[in-house]
């Protein structure tokens, strides 16, 4: 999977992507070999609640001319050059009037920044310090900006995976960053994994809604459209982001903060052998934003691995293929499957012998010989689920009681529910 | 008393207890000499919820004869050797057909261990594994056992303690092993000396129900017919068992956690010089598994030393006068005592002026020359608990809020009532 | 101010003093000058709840003379020497006779203790430990004491400071002590400075309560009065005592311990560059006792430095100028005003744009280059009270999530509200 991974990274990588445009679509295409999103044009203009769609970016090349006849800032060599949704140029300037349109960081001299102007009109080159104190202060420059801003339509893709129940887990990224490597390709990449293990689990109960879309303006399109039938079914939800850098697994809780979806995640995390970061709902974050706003307020919290803004290449070139591991984004998948598969065994439970513990030995589940112990362990844990299972605790918190979670209980739930002494409510 | 106490536990020692059986009803009549317990006895074959009594066993004698005519596991030297609830024999075997009923334990090779087979008939010695190494391989052992399995009954002692309330407190242990000290004859011995405490207790407010049976299905049996008044009138119950170790007292919660029962016992384990534990509730216990099974879910918690199977010597001969302390087993009779004492106090009472603090000095309860103080300390606790008596807490949580007992404020609660000036509600 | 403040304290300080009486009329008629309290007479006699108001005391000279004819206990040297209420005296008496009516303190051997009798009919004279020792067993002592008590009134003062709204916020002290420092003149100096500051404040929103009075009774008396509006209308208050030692400023909670008075007085303390305490409410204290009573329960809580009693000057002539720091006096006051601008700026708003976040852009809330932060704090702190603002929660309480106090996000709530995205409930 490692391979196949990188395959579709290395395809992903070069498109310049977008809140809008061609780069876009063309990423969701890709997309589509591992994840059968369905996808959704909303068309420049229409209202989505405070905002508006905006109109659609499209770009084949930008770069500048210096003085002595040197491109920089060649878009086709890396799209972070160009200030995301740039107007087209195609003009001749001193270096002062070039000056208040590039864009650097001097703290971090060597990287291109990433920067955009979606909603104003605007345009502009961003360049790495380094270069950037190299370029002469005399002599005409030339920019060139081949770009068009005009009406046409915001693409974003979902896709529901039916279950036995039309209770929902929703799992959300957003595609729309140029080349960035852990933010944002790790998400999209994360999403369609997950897609294929949730899609073999047999019997699933859930309803598992797939989200991808351009980060904010995207998710609200999707919220303005299908908002509602996630306050009606939404019993837990993630956002994916930054999934693939070496730092650790961290969960960023809901707003609500002791939602299904925390108690899962947090409860996985702690079975871990690995260390994790759990931390509390802040704004400074990506689409749980909108999950959370108060309005919707849903379950949704976010798999991340080091948080946005806290690793120094967020948002630049240095976030790149060198910056990321493929088994580190293998990591993360498998951790939310991991959240994924408890919460599919989530349940409630009714022992149907409430007065007094049932005779286990009766019913085959008890050694013969007190004092001669088989499997105490699973012993242990039938007495335990018959013990809370009073049908008022779900069985992850009845296991956290155990200090243990959902999965350690299969075997257990198992046997006592064929032996007739545990009923689901 | 150490030496009363320590004439009882030699005369109940030889005895070979079981669920049922005349080795019990021995021990009871030995027991009934200091606690006045009612026996009942429930007829092998009836039902108690998922459970039906057994047959009733009694066994004379049972013991080996090797090949080379030595008679070992010797029943009448210790009755741990004989698997408890052994059906007769009187045989002639290989040591390879031997083998299959002989129970030893190679991580302890020095003990005899424990070992019942209640519901399945079987028969079988317990040896320890020194010598298990010694028995030759070749020529024919002799096996005898001298006891009957038939129609009988079940006998569990019970007894009520009435006080001025129909409220009751519960003190439940067990009575059905073989020759062990710390578990079980502990158990039993606590209760017995703690009925002589309580029932010297002057005005008792509540009625006290002391319950002593077979393990699990004597209480079961108890239970069936005694638990409905349980849930009308438990205000607080604890299991006795393994009182008698050197380990720190230890309090094991009901599984509600925070019932009066638990509230009364923690702070009482608190306020001690010495060193105690207080554990959550878990499976892995004794019969506190049926008072809170889901359909009773009593207030329930237990005192033991060291929990069961935390000490190695726990359910082997190992288990033996030598490995308990008589002056231990008075030291958690005395913790419980407090523990009683605590609840005997435990009320709700009603500052009668309750706008403003009372002028104490007017009621004689504050020295006339300010800024010289008299008993300081009473006076801060008539003080408190004049600020805190609004009847919605109980006198103990109002102790708990300056982190002292109920017993601490005895005297304030007299002095302010001879007053007027609290009134219990 | 510290030199003003000084001024205050030096013409107070001779003053003797008491729950009732002409120096208690002419502190009052001194403070006035700087807090326009209106004075209220309570006749003797008057029953208040438990309470009588007792005679009124004034005193003009008290003294012994020696056999040696040395005068000792000279009230016109300090005023700490005579019993408080002492009843008038002109008599001969032998050493034996005296000796029953001198207070002093072992532990303290230098210090002049302070000592009432209110409402029992004594006399007394308190003397230093090490000047007790010194005097003669032999000879005729004289003790003049030249007061009067009989039928008058008991002092106190309050005032209503209007804001937009009846809801009050109070602020009490007490005054009935002759000459100390911490305990006492701190009290009623911080209430002056703070009455200052929060009648200069513009647009209040609450109406502030100012209460000065003898200590208990004279609460009482206020209580027995204005309770009632104090049930209907109090949101917060404080008592101010022992504020200018140089111990860390300590926070006792209210009773109810998590009140509005609790949570603002908290978040300023943990808001604070220097160690502070938080302290949970007990009996030991002053009229926080009276405010909490059962029947009135109010949301008081108290400013203090050291707590009494945990400084051994307390109630002695060491509790003097040199004892305490004007500029420790001064950050007490300002620590309580940063309080009170808390409560001033608590609300409760609406998010008026509640599904997903508006588009702060459009509102020229938001820089329009992404990627390129301007104040990312302040923009952090929009959208922070943006996902909150669900009404559910006040602003204090909002902040608190983000480990700030509601003054953090004054500029955030007034961008908002210019903008029409938030509006207060």
């Amino acid at each position: 999977m490692n391979s196949d991974l990188e395959k579709y990274f290395d395809r992903l990588w070069p498109i310049c992507r977008s809140i809008t445009g061609n780069g876009l679509r063309e990423s969701f295409k890709i997309l589509q070999e591992i994840i059968p999103l369905e996808l959704e044009e909303i068309p420049t203009g229409a209202k989505v609640f405070d905002w508006e769609i905006p109109k659609e970016w499209n770009i084949t090349d930008a770069y500048i001319i210096t003085p002595a006849g040197k491109k920089i800032c060649d878009f086709k060599t890396n799209n972070l050059h160009i200030l995301n949704y740039s107007v087209p140029q195609n003009t001749g300037l001193t270096f002062e009037e070039l000056k208040s349109h590039l864009i650097y960081r001097e703290d971090l001299p060597e990287a291109i920044p990433y920067a955009t102007s979606y909603y104003k009109e605007n345009w502009g080159f961003c360049i790495s310090y380094n270069e950037f104190k190299t370029l002469p202060k005399e002599g005409k420059y030339k920019v060139v900006i081949d770009s068009t801003l005009k009406a046409g339509s915001l693409t974003y893709g979902h896709l529901l995976l039916k279950g036995k129940s039309d209770k929902e887990i929703l799992l959300s990224s957003y595609l729309c960053h140029p080349s960035m490597a852990n933010n944002e390709l790790s998400g999209p990449l994360a999403l369609a994994v997950l897609y294929a293990k949730i899609a073999a689990l047999k019997d699933r109960k859930y309803t598992y809604r797939f989200v991808l879309a351009p980060e904010t303006i995207g998710i609200i399109a999707f919220l303005h459209k299908y908002g509602k039938d996630l306050i009606n079914n939404l019993e837990a939800g993630y956002v994916l982001t930054c999934c693939a850098d070496k730092g650790n697994i961290t969960y960023k809780k809901s707003k609500k903060e002791n939602t299904l979806a925390d108690r899962a995640a947090e409860r996985v995390l702690k079975s871990l052998a690995k260390p994790s970061e759990i931390i509390p709902y802040a704004i400074g974050g990506s689409d749980e934003r909108q999950y959370c706003s108060p309005g919707f307020n849903l379950p949704v919290g976010s798999f991340i691995r080091t948080p946005y803004q806290k690793y120094k290449e967020y948002h630049t070139s240095l976030d790149n293929k060198e910056f990321i591991s493929f088994e580190k984004l293998n990591e993360t998948v498998d951790t939310v499957f991991e959240v994924i598969k408890t919460l599919e065994q989530n349940k409630f439970y009714i022992n149907t012998i409430p007065f007094c513990e049932p005779q286990l030995g009766k019913h085959n589940l008890y050694p013969s010989i007190g004092g001669t112990w088989g499997d105490v362990k699973l012993v242990h844990k039938m007495l335990h689920l018959l013990s809370y299972a009073d049908g008022t605790m779900d069985i992850s918190d009845i296991a956290c009681k155990r200090n243990l979670t959902e999965a350690d209980f299969t075997e257990a739930i198992a046997k006592l529910t064929e032996a007739g002494l545990l009923k689901e409510k």
